[in-house]
């Protein structure tokens, strides 16, 4: 099968059919294309569309559909549906997405939809799964999983598999617990198809097991499936019960809106927002961040007006400010970002001492290199007397190592406080090495130049 | 089973009982050690002691160490022992696994690795293995899969299955092929569960499957998979013949290695590096975007310097420069890191014109209220006169606007050429926004204070 492209062409053919009340033809056409892609079309469409698409296709499609969908577009689905019609596509889904769409519908509407679930045993489990907060493992959960008892032999344990993968999308592993639901250990796959059916469950299952509590973070759990592995790994309550499990396609999400959530602080855009969100939402996520850099260049000014001798004495030193300032600015960004990522991949090893030196050395041998360029351009484009040109290059030189050691250690410093080091690149470390940046360059003016 | 948590006692102690000689401890300690984290233990040690660990070991596990490892350290190992020893473990490990290792071989050292392989069908399809491209489906797929003839019965399949499945870690899906090899469907290990085994394999395989191309980019199979929830996409050769299948763990590392590549470069990284990585290959990293923002830093001296009345009139102006500079940077990062997400996420919508005009409106909004905080500090604080705070509310609501409407239309336009729109935040937006934005406050100031 080739993948799908979703064209212009297409959305506009299925607009066009939806206007004509062609649902056959509808039908027909999106009967072959996977859930996902449908959710992509949809997220195209106006609400009023999307509705109609929706309540014409079979609720065991569609129910797949709406967890793929944006949220926005969802939200406004969800609005249009009867509690009766929601709560037969929370029927189709696995808990854990059907969870996830409850906990976006009005607080008034939870209770209604839950009522109207057929299937009861899978609204217990929905209900069960509500209790989680969404950031730990209890919130990213499924209930559904195939587990067998340590006493069962493996006749009774293949008879009762067959009756719970009927309720399981993918079968990872089969767990085992003892007779108070407490995890003991798992079969493997392989087991099962290779090991012959005599066997006793007590005598064959792996004891060793990787396991999570509800309580767990996510991204700690991401850290776990990730290193060991794993395509799923079993949640247990506080008493070692098993209550869910959590398989690898929800950790991948974890993964990627974490390396979301890193890249846009690095870029001064806090609350995770989408290109598509509304302008207010993008201004709250944005303009705190202008504003600490706003107080940062205000913070230059003031240092470059406190150096008023120097100003008046050599005024040419003002016009290189942007160059001390974008300098020290990158060199900071570069260093933390090294160090972020170096503290959140577990690669950063020995003494801190160490780190810095390295990072000094390295700065160091930047800053001659930059130097050097700066010296040449500044002599024979600028034109610079000898003083003003050694000005520039200590004080080049002294910026690079000053700002590429405060990259270095803010980062170490927040991760052993217990902060996120994340939040150390972007506008806080730029703000920061331009204030030290400048207050630097027009200090070492003062004592080269003898004002 | 608690996760593991490597603390510098263990490491010491390790390093001890190695020093003593002392093997069975060793063994006794490391026994119940997960592979994971043995190769975190490795990596602490020095070449010597981390060699002679892998020799300890036996080579079941140390297989698996070695492909945990940094890759520096295993170099080094490497290094350490034979070609006998090397192919030994190679003997262990999957082929998509053992193909990596030996890649990173001294190119004359391979043929007699390859030679001294004993499963010789394991060999075989490591040599196929060799001949891809690393940043290629094909250089990431395993051999290891479990395929079966759409022309046998369930009963000669479920038996050769059993013996294909020996030698696969984990069973995703069966494959269905033709008598060409060509891959014709999947059967789901759930149908295995759940169906009769008297069934044949042409009336119950499904016939939808994804697959993708040896030559396809795994930037491309990692979205392929994760928008349709796979946890192994079969590989197909030019005429659809089955050559491999790439396992969803394969996937997190080439979605982590992206969003690290793409952070790095929003941070004026390149080349992948580490933190541990030699200060030769951070300055080789570093040092380009440090140039580059260098020239940035001139071309606003120069700028500066060519609005030679301004300075000399209103000398005042020169002190709000980083104030220019800082905002226009942060603005333009903000405001391009969101269309590079974007992008990549495909959640830009809709017609570029749109998109302007929006982060038009943001900006406006930031503009002012910018502003308006500056208005007031510059007033009571710096006390400037009615004109410079006008020169300076103008400049920075005009800055903010061109910085933003560069920040959202470079990455469209580059995505739009073919080229990766995440080299566009980072030190190229910031230069550029540098350079406009002082170019912008001069002229803003020549015009309001009429010089």
């Amino acid at each position: 099968m080739t993948p799908f492209k979703l064209t212009e062409e297409f959305v506009e053919e299925i607009e066009q059919l939806i206007e004509q009340n062609n649902d056959a033809e509808l039908n027909s056409m999106l009967d072959a294309v996977h859930y996902a892609d449908v959710a992509e079309i949809i997220n195209e469409l106006d609400e009023t569309k999307a509705t109609y698409l929706i309540k014409l296709l079979g609720s065991d499609k569609t129910s797949d559909v709406l967890t793929e969908l944006d949220e926005d577009i969802r939200e406004a689905i969800l609005g249009n549906l009867s509690s009766q019609e929601i709560a037969s596509e929370l029927d189709e889904l696995d808990t854990d997405d059907a969870a996830d769409i409850i906990g976006e519908l009005p607080k008034e509407q939870i209770q209604d939809v839950i009522s109207k679930i057929e299937d009861r045993e899978h609204a217990k489990d929905i209900v069960d799964l509500l209790r989680y907060a969404e950031d730990s493992a209890g919130g990213l959960m499924a209930k559904e999983l195939v587990k067998v008892n340590e006493n069962w032999n493996v006749l009774t344990c293949v008879k009762e598999m067959r009756a719970q993968a009927e309720n399981v999308t993918r079968v990872h592993s089969i767990y085992v617990v003892d007779d108070e639901d407490k995890l003991k250990g798992r079969l493997s796959l392989k087991d099962l198809l290779t090991t012959s059916t005599k066997t006793h469950i007590k005598d064959v299952f792996i004891k060793n097991v990787d396991s999570v509590n509800v309580n767990e973070d996510p991204e700690e759990v991401a850290r776990i499936m990730t290193k060991y592995d794993l395509e799923a790994i079993p949640v247990v309550d506080e008493i070692g019960r098993l209550v869910g499990r959590i398989t690898i396609d929800d950790i991948v999400d974890v993964i990627k809106e974490e390396a979301e959530r890193d890249y846009q602080m690095a870029a001064g855009i806090s609350r995770g927002v989408e290109a598509d969100d509304s302008i207010w939402e993008l201004t709250k996520a944005r303009l705190p961040w202008l504003i600490i850099g706003m107080f940062g260049g205000i913070g230059a000014a003031s240092i470059i007006s406190s150096f008023q001798e120097v100003m008046n004495t050599f005024p040419i030193l003002l016009i290189f400010v942007p160059l001390i300032q974008a300098t020290a600015g990158n060199v900071g960004v570069q260093s933390s970002a090294i160090m972020v990522q170096g503290l959140a991949n577990n690669t950063v090893k020995g003494e801190i001492l160490n780190r810095l030196l390295k990072e000094f050395t390295l700065a160091l041998i930047n800053g001659i290199a930059i130097a050097a360029i700066v010296l040449v351009i500044s002599h024979f484009f600028f034109r610079t007397s000898y003083l003003i040109s050694l000005t520039l290059c200590v004080a080049l030189i002294s910026v690079i190592i000053i700002a590429a050691l405060i990259g270095t250690f803010i980062p170490v410093f927040l991760d052993k406080r217990g902060v996120d080091p994340a939040v150390a690149t972007g506008p806080f470390i730029t703000t920061g090495n331009d204030i030290f940046g400048i207050l630097i360059y027009f200090s070492i003016a003062k004592m080269i130049l003898g004002i």
